[in-house]
């Protein structure tokens, strides 16, 4: 695909600059209004409106929507109001709500200016709801039927009204707004009998989700279920709009990306890598860095405690990195793999006992099979191989022991404190490896120091 | 959700316990068949067939599909051969080919007896595929029609072969099974005119992929594009199947599932958290832990041979912890951060100057920041506050100095591994932060004694 895309992004290239409008208008038609997007935000900023101009009108207002939001300000400070106005009577409603919420105040007293007086009612009921609802990600343009039409008169609905809709695969039966059922075109097309009402066929037990449901939910939710939308409700059981596939699978990838930004001990940002200059980078980076950076004085503070025994005992000094990685590491594994479990449903809470013994069990097996093989590797290669004549049997054995502990600490943290965040009401993402190391070194030095004061000369 | 799914479990154990068979029935009849497959995970497997038979035909099938391998075993093993027939006869043929896939020898040998042989043509078409590519995920089961059929005849066929097929919503215009291109039932609903050729509105310029293009590169398509499916073609050109997008949503989240599992050092796995045995989780950790740790005989060396300059300055020691693990985050915020965007396609390779330049110039904020506080905390925590008196100015200098050359270290090998290696045709999520930590600790604890050797008395 990228392939492509950049020999696309060539041809059309040229093809502007020879200004053989002509063609180009012929070559975008059989794109794909994603494609067409990825192409103009590599362009200079000059030839954007330019090339937007060519585009048919539907198509233009799909790739406008995949746009990032500076490019849409840019394009639209180029229209003319007559050209917002078509732009904004070929976007779906939520993309519309989108931009209006994205764009600087002034943008938006000009979009609405050219926006007819239904849509702009319905933009601002999306902009009621909380950031990441339902409501806020939900598009108010979706087919309802009565219970008493028949399946010819709701095909026929559908034919007048179904232009302008998102979908018109799923529709919805209401009555007083109040959702009654769902039924599918499939549904309609392969009944037998055209006259009969709509209320036999259609599905009672409608799954639904309130204006308010947070936006992760109602995407798990989509895709758990394989449905190609989902009706979204007020607090009264009426029906307001639809959330669909696309922009769930939109919401499960960012959230995930949110997800592992976390894990990795930063803030979660709404740009991309590439649109991020250093300062945001910066920014969302710094804070755990720091708070990490200072948490480390436990860490130096063990080992000032332990000077005289490391001074006594220099050759230990050499091994803590080694201890504290693998620490660090266990520790992550079973942190990261919990945080998945949680975030796909796959663990619930009460599943702490199994996690725990489950995490102790594995974590035995880990710490016996490191233990061992770090032993014949201090001893064959440290030892015999480098010649450090410093490392005794007992100081191989302390250094062992230790590494088995330390795992098995590791995983027990790894496994506890991102169950425990959610048990709390935090986000169990913030749990993971970053924050998990900190603490396991601290513990895997005390561990360290005091199997051997317990077992060496010091 | 949970919640709901945990209330629903409860009723239903009750009522299996009273054996009120009919009011069950009346229950599972208004659930989703992806809520069932919940409850019946967590049943005694002695009472699953039980329920499984009160289920109404489709239902069963569509929840079988949804279930665990070794559920569906256990189920089949149960099963007489007439309910095996009819299972199959329900069953779309993508998780027909899945199921067979699964199942051992001689189970696999009692399902392909029960099946149709149209379907085990179809079946034994997608097993031919390699694993993970479009081929091996596809449904054989679309809507194709002719191009000289006018609309009312197509949306004819539609009625007479829909019932099967497990999307209606997009056709596929095929002449000798060439893909000649798509229309949708809603350009053919919408037509205003019944008698138009479906050559005149087909919509010719058909994304397709190939049977062997790899099933990531087949949902991020699906994804990008919005399309509820996308063909698939072998390699003349001939239309073999579909891939639909709810499988295209599981591919997605299975495939994150599996970078984030080598993001922290561990073996992709296939299996839930909960159905892994310990001793699945152990070889899927241990060998990156083993590597890690042979790998810090490096760090090893480095303090080894730096001994005495260590006890000269036993100061020193007291910071290493901190040292490496700021260096360690630091590298895995970048590392992270990047194989993500690779991921996702928002970076390409010849982004890497970009990207170089982007993660230096943040590193440099950070560098700064961090030392500044750093440079602070020394001086008031650790020596005033702590009265660690061995402290100097210039050590806390030699601490600082190594911790912004160690932050601008890190974020240059965290950005450019996982490009390095996407460019040697290796998986970037494994260049994620146990594999970069393991570098930078080495890197930075030679910046920190070549520094500590130049500045101080050593």
């Amino acid at each position: 695909m990228a392939v492509k895309t950049a020999s696309f992004e060539k041809t059309i290239r040229a093809l502007l600059e020879e200004k053989k409008y002509q063609t180009l208008k012929d070559v975008l038609v059989t794109m794909e209004p994603a494609d067409i997007a990825g192409i103009i935000q590599n362009l200079e900023d000059e030839r954007l409106p330019l090339l937007f101009r060519l585009l048919p009108k539907e198509t233009a207002a799909e790739t406008f929507a995949e746009l990032e939001p500076e490019l849409q300000e840019l394009l639209i400070r180029g229209f003319s109001d007559r050209e917002l106005c078509d732009l904004m009577s070929e976007l779906y409603v939520d993309d519309a709500a989108d931009l209006v919420e994205e764009m600087p105040a002034n943008v938006v007293k000009r979009i609405l200016a050219q926006t007819d007086p239904q849509m702009r009612r319905e933009i601002n009921e999306i902009l009621r709801f909380p950031e990441n609802s339902a409501g806020s990600i939900m598009t108010t343009e979706y087919v309802s039927l009565r219970p008493k039409m028949t399946v010819a008169e709701a095909i026929t609905r559908i034919r007048r009204t179904g232009v302008d809709k998102e979908t018109i695969y799923t529709c919805y039966v209401t009555e007083e707004r109040k959702l009654l059922g769902s039924v599918s075109v499939k549904d309609l097309l392969l009944c037998p009998d055209d006259s009969t009402p709509v209320s036999e066929i259609m599905d009672e037990n409608v799954i639904s989700v309130n204006t308010l449901t947070d936006q992760e939910e109602v995407a798990k939710m989509l895709s758990k279920y394989n449905f190609l939308a989902l009706p979204v409700v007020d607090n009264d059981a009426r029906m307001v709009g639809i959330v669909t596939f696309d922009d769930a699978m939109d919401v499960l990838v960012e959230e995930t990306t949110e997800d592992i930004e976390k894990m990795a001990g930063m803030l979660p940002s709404e740009k991309t890598y590439l649109r991020s200059g250093a300062w945001d980078l910066f920014r969302h980076r710094i804070p755990w860095l720091m708070l990490l950076m200072i948490s480390a004085t436990f860490t130096g503070m063990i080992i000032t405690g332990f000077e005289d025994a490391l001074a006594a005992q220099v050759v230990l000094t050499a091994f803590i990195p080694m201890l504290m990685d693998t620490g660090g590491n266990s520790g992550s594994q079973a942190s990261v793999t919990i945080i998945r479990a949680l975030s796909l449903g796959e663990l619930e809470l009460n599943d702490l006992p199994r996690v725990v013994w489950k995490e102790i069990r594995t974590a035995t097996l880990c710490g016996i099979a490191l233990a061992v093989i770090c032993f014949g590797k201090i001893m064959l290669v440290d030892r015999l191989l480098l010649g450090n004549t410093d490392i005794t049997v007992l100081t191989a054995f302390v250094v062992c022991l230790t590494m088995a502990v330390t795992v098995l600490i590791a995983k027990l943290v790894g496994c506890t404190l991102p169950m425990g965040a959610k048990k709390l009401g935090f986000d169990p993402a913030v749990m993971a490896s970053p924050f998990i190391t900190t603490i396991v070194d601290a513990l895997s030095l005390l561990v360290y120091f005091g199997i051997a004061r317990a077992l060496l000369p010091i």
